[in-house]
C-alpha cells in the first residue's frame, strides 16, 4: 500500500483568518487521504528570506514523499510564476520569487514545472488567494497521484529566482565570523546566521551581539546560572543565543538583523 | 468505501486555551475516523454576524459531506436551542442563535433537529462548554453514521433565528452602492459587505473608505505601484481594500464597521 | 483491526515559530498513521504548574490509548530525565520536571521508564530542543507499536519530580475556602483551584476575588444580567468567574495568582 500522502503547509498567513482552513478544505475536497500538517503560518508578513530559511530547516524532518506549500507572496497578483519543484523525493509548490532558494542551490538535479494546467486549479481563480485556487490544488492533485510532468510545462532551474539567504562572513583579521540575527523564537532565544558547524576546530568562541559581550559558547543552557545569557549551538543547526529561563531578544536588546559576531577567545 | 468523515470546526474560541484540543479529543472518542480540519478559531469573541459571514464564505470549499461544528455562542446556558441542520451535502451544528442565518436563507428544502437526545451529547454536560458536550459529541455521532433524524425532533426552519447579515444597499442616485467593513485580515486587507458580482456591468468604478477617497477598482495589486492603495474583486467574493505591501486597514485608518461607498467613476 | 494510535501534543511553544511543525514531521517519519492532535502550545512559557493543570484536566477527553507529549521544560539540557509514564490506558512522555504530577498521583500502580534507548531518538539529539529529538521520535514509536519495556530501563514513579498543584484549604472559621486563580481564558473567564464539587452541600456560596465581593455561584451565565459578574462551576470542574458578555479578567482586574474565597453566604 501507498504511504498516505503528507502536504506541508509554510505561509505568511498567520491564524487569525479562514486562510489555512479554506486551503485544507481545498485538499481535502481533492485528494481525501492527504495528510495535512502545518509547519508554521507565521512566517512574517510579505519576508521571502524568512520563509526561505525556516523551509530549509525544516525539510529533513519530514518523510521522503511530502509536499511542501510554500506561500509568502508579495508579488500574487504579478507576473512571477507559480512553480513546483521536484527535488530529491520532496516536491515543493510556492510562487517563483526565492522562496525556495535553499531547495535550488542544494539540488544540482532538481526538476522544474510552471503550474499553468488549468485542469489542476481551482475554476476562475482569484487574483489574490492563489494558495487556495492554484497552489494546495496543485499539491492536493500531486497528492492524489497526478505525475509531475503532467501540471504544467517545463522550466529551466537556473531561470527561477534566488535572493540571498542569510550567511556569514569571516572576520577581517581571520580571528572569527560576522553574521547576523535571522528570527527570535517565541522563547526569546536568538538565532543567528553562523553556522554552529563553522565553530568545530576551535574550543573557545565568544558571541557578541545587542548589548552582550563575549558571551561564552557553551553546550547547553545547564552550564550557565539561570538569568545568565548564553551562546549555544542551536537546534536549528545555527548559533543561537538566549539567556536561561529568560527572555534573551528582549535581555539584550536584539532583534530580527542585528549584527552577530563571535570571535576566537 | 465510505470517504473518511470531515468535520470543520469555526469558533471564536481563539488557539490560546485547551478549548479546542480538547474538542478534537472528544470527536476522537466517539469517531476515530472523523478527519477534523480547524477552518478558524479566531472569529471575535461572541461575533455570531462574523461567524456567519465566515461560515457563508467557506463552504464551497469543503468537500461534500462535510459536517460544521459552529459555535459563536453568547447564550451559552440560556434557553437557546443546540440545533442541528442539513442543508444538501452538508450538516452543520451550532447553537440556535443566527449563526447559520446563511445556511438557512441559501437552502429552501433544509431539515432541522433539535440536540435534544442526551445520548449523543457527553454525561453530564456544562453549562458552558457545549462545544465540548454537545455540539462535538452530536458532529462525532453523525460522521460515525449515526442517521440525522435520530439525533432530536425535527425543528421548523422557519423558526429559527436569523441575524440581519452584512450587505450594501444602492446609492440615493442609484450611482454605486454603500456597505461596510466586515473584517480586516492578517495582512491589514479590508473586507467590504458590497459583493464583486454588483460591479461586472460597469468597467470604472471609485471606492472611498477610511481616508482613501476615490480609489480605482482594479484587477490585481500588480496593477498599482507598491505602497499605493486599491481596490479590487477579493478572494472573498467582496469587494475588498489594500494597500500593495502594505497594511491597508492601519494606513487608511479602516477598522471593522467602517462605512463604505463605492461609485461609477 | 487497531484503531489510528493518537498523539496529544501540550507544550510551551506557541504557535509563532516551527518547533511544533516540525514535531509533527518526525512523529509522520516515524510513524505514518498516528494521528496528532494539538491539545495546546500555549502554556505560559516555562510554567510547568500551569502544563500540569491543563494536562490533568484535558486527559478524560481523549481516547484510550491515547499518548500525550508534554513539554514544558526549562530544564532542557540539563540534568532532568526525559521519562515516559503508563497510567491505565494512557501513555505520557515528557521532562520528569513536575509536568505529570497529577498523572503520578492519580495512579497508584503506573509504570515509568527513562528514555535512554537511543535506537528511539534522532541521531545527534540538540540539546535544546528534546520535543523533536527525543520525546516526539519516542511516542511515534510507541505509536507504532514498540513495547512500552523497551525504550528505557524502569524508573520508580516514587523517584519523579512532583510539583505543588494547585489546590485550596479551608478558611479559618471552616466557613468556606480559599484559593488562588490557575488560568485566564481567551473570553478573560477565570479558571480558580477551588474545585466546584467542594460546593455540593450547601446552597448558597458568595466569591470574592480582585474587586468582586460576595459574587453569588449560579448555575449558568444565563441567570444574571449582559455586563454582570456571575461565579459558577466551570466546564473545568473547578469554580470559574466571569462577567456576562464581557472579560472578567479585565473588568474585576484578576490575574493569574490572584487570591480567591469563597464563604457560604
Amino acid at each position: 500500500m501507498q504511504p498516505r500522502p503528507l502536504i506541508a503547509l509554510l505561509t505568511d498567513f498567520g491564524t487569525g483568518d479562514t486562510f489555512a482552513g479554506v486551503m485544507k478544505g481545498v485538499i481535502a475536497s481533492i485528494c481525501n487521504e492527504a495528510r495535512i500538517i502545518d509547519l508554521t503560518h507565521a512566517i512574517s508578513a510579505q519576508n521571502v528570506r524568512e520563509g526561505a530559511f525556516h523551509l530549509d530547516r525544516s525539510i529533513p524532518y519530514f518523510p521522503e514523499g511530502s509536499i511542501f506549500v510554500c506561500i509568502v507572496d508579495p508579488g500574487v497578483g504579478t507576473s512571477r510564476r507559480p512553480i513546483a519543484v521536484q527535488a530529491g523525493q520532496f516536491r515543493f509548490v510556492a510562487p517563483d520569487n526565492g522562496l525556495l532558494t535553499p531547495v535550488l542551490d542544494r539540488h544540482p538535479r532538481l526538476r522544474c514545472r510552471l503550474l499553468s494546467d488549468t485542469r489542476y486549479h481551482l475554476p476562475t481563480p482569484s487574483s489574490t488567494f492563489h494558495g487556495r485556487d492554484i497552489f494546495c490544488p496543485v499539491a492536493a492533485h500531486l497528492a492524489a497521484g497526478v505525475p509531475f510532468e503532467r501540471i504544467g510545462p517545463e522550466v529551466d532551474p537556473a531561470t527561477c529566482t534566488r535572493v540571498r539567504m542569510f550567511g556569514s562572513e569571516p572576520l577581517e583579521n581571520g580571528n572569527g565570523w560576522k553574521g547576523e540575527v535571522v528570527s527570535i523564537d517565541h522563547f526569546g532565544n536568538v538565532v543567528t546566521s553562523i553556522e554552529a558547524s563553522l565553530l568545530v576546530q576551535h574550543a573557545v568562541w565568544s558571541v557578541s551581539a545587542g548589548t552582550a559581550r563575549a558571551l561564552r559558547v557553551v553546550a547547553t543552557y545547564g552550564e550557565v546560572e539561570p538569568g545568565a545569557a548564553l551562546a549555544y549551538a542551536g537546534s536549528s543547526g545555527m548559533i543561537e543565543i538566549a539567556v536561561r529561563n529568560g527572555n534573551a531578544a528582549r535581555e539584550l536588546l536584539i532583534g530580527a538583523g542585528s549584527p552577530v559576531c563571535i570571535r576566537k577567545a
